[in-house]
């Protein structure tokens, strides 16, 4: 099978797959979701994944009608049907289905498994950006359903000829569409501290660890669209394109003043994943 | 048939409908909504809500592969399913089907609709309100299917045994969770004006209307906490709803200081449904 879907225990191929339209995500888009990236058969960082899973669960008071390891062995389950290529295994809890009420409905949650091809790319290859104003609401610590933003910022960035946008709240910068973004500068690294304005990246958190274990110092505070421009080095970091450099913003250059701490904080980030997987990239063989 | 649900030419029982799992509303919640009232077989104002659907799609840049009058069209046959009585007559378009992805995807929207029975409450029937802090994105003008927040806050009225939210930014009156809501003080009708921050209720234009034909004053400005509390009157206005008032907000009396003035809007605004649709509803008929 090219790609699986999965719905409260019913599988099959993703794109043949059916919901009901009653379904709370299908109207109001209420419900959380989070996503790995999996290799060799190994889903990375799962643990840490399900934690935020049900954790922004939590923070909309979406009942989980399942435990932690029963959400696991699911995942795993609808992974193993699939070949040992590289996948985003993603999976998103609905509220419930009812017709249309604001109010919270009675019955459990639904659990909608994806999983599809995700062929890792390059993090060595440098990125272009651009920056947007970031009009969200202020509840980017939850990984919600609620994402008209950031498909539309998603959409400005490719038009533009770039891979990711870059949020700003005046002249703070925020993060992006789909990932979050640091700054290296004069040897520290630098990341917008994860409070309701940002989502607390697992790949965020993995940066951090990385710059911990290579005695990186690094800071978890606000910078600016200025700081951005003029940083040493530019990073865009998520699960599925693990941490990654920008050339461009704007189509002004950035970064590239840093290279050598650049290369061993990537080179650390993607150790941790093969070492996790027993896989390494394609792109990484030659 | 209770209740019919239609989705892309396929139409049945609500309750029964599927969704291709694929159908970017169930992911993103990438789509736009409208809905009205109907009765005795009449869709009531159904081309101001169409047009505000089309202006919906376009500010997000979702393509209707459908006209107009096609989408009409469309919500009549379906509604002249279902017998002569109460209704919501709800759609939406999604901005099409396809694996996750958060840029456009190439094919056309997907057109949604839902019908189910919605009894016409008593709008002379004071109602109680709660005050919640705006925290949507800024957006609101565009009738979305990024809802959480609207559905949090409904959550919270009722829990507190209230039937609407009233957001505010800071101090400053935006609107309700779904609805609209305005003051009348000193003879004049005052609402928040329709910038990004509210939507355009359709509800609020015909109030405004109302007010014109009476010759009562109307300003469209924005108001703070302290001044609902001190309204003369409290109004709150949707489609579904009409227009009621509120003799409680927070569990503190407001308002009751201008009945006359809230009756003859009131009667006008249903006045004008009755007279469109040839329907009084039955709270009205004793």
């Amino acid at each position: 099978m090219d790609a699986l879907g999965y719905y409260n225990g019913k599988w099959g191929p993703l794109d043949e797959m059916t919901v009901p339209m009653n379904d709370r995500g299908c109207y109001f888009g209420d419900g959380v979701y989070d996503a790995c990236i999996a290799a060799n058969g190994v889903i990375f960082a799962l643990d840490e994944h399900i934690d935020r899973f049900f954790n922004s669960a939590k923070l909309l008071e979406i009942k989980i009608n399942l435990t932690k390891d029963e959400v696991k062995k699911t995942l795993n389950e609808m992974h193993s049907k699939m070949d040992k290529g590289e996948y985003l295994v993603y999976w998103q809890a609905t509220r419930g289905t009812g017709r249309r009420n604001h109010v919270f409905p009675a019955g459990p949650s639904n659990l909608w498994i994806t999983i599809k091809p995700n062929p890792i790319d390059d993090v060595y290859k440098k990125i272009k950006l651009i920056t947007i104003e970031d009009t969200r609401f202020l509840h980017c610590n939850i990984k919600t359903l609620n994402l008209i933003p950031n498909v539309i910022a998603s959409q400005r960035a490719l038009e533009a000829g770039c891979r990711e946008a870059v949020f700003h709240r005046g002249e703070t910068v925020t993060e992006c569409a789909h990932s979050n973004v640091h700054i290296i500068k004069n040897g520290r690294f630098i990341t917008h501290p994860a409070d309701n304005l940002i989502l607390r990246g697992i790949a965020r958190s993995h940066l951090l660890q990385a710059c911990d274990r290579l005695n990186i110092p690094s800071d978890e505070r606000e910078f600016t669209v200025s700081e951005l421009f003029d940083a040493d080095e530019v990073l865009v970091s998520s699960s599925s394109t693990f941490c990654i450099s920008a050339e461009k913003v704007d189509g002004k250059s950035v970064g590239g003043k840093a290279p050598e701490l650049l290369k061993r904080i990537m080179d650390e980030v993607m150790r941790e994943f093969t070492e996790a997987t027993g896989h390494t990239p394609a792109w990484s063989r030659a």
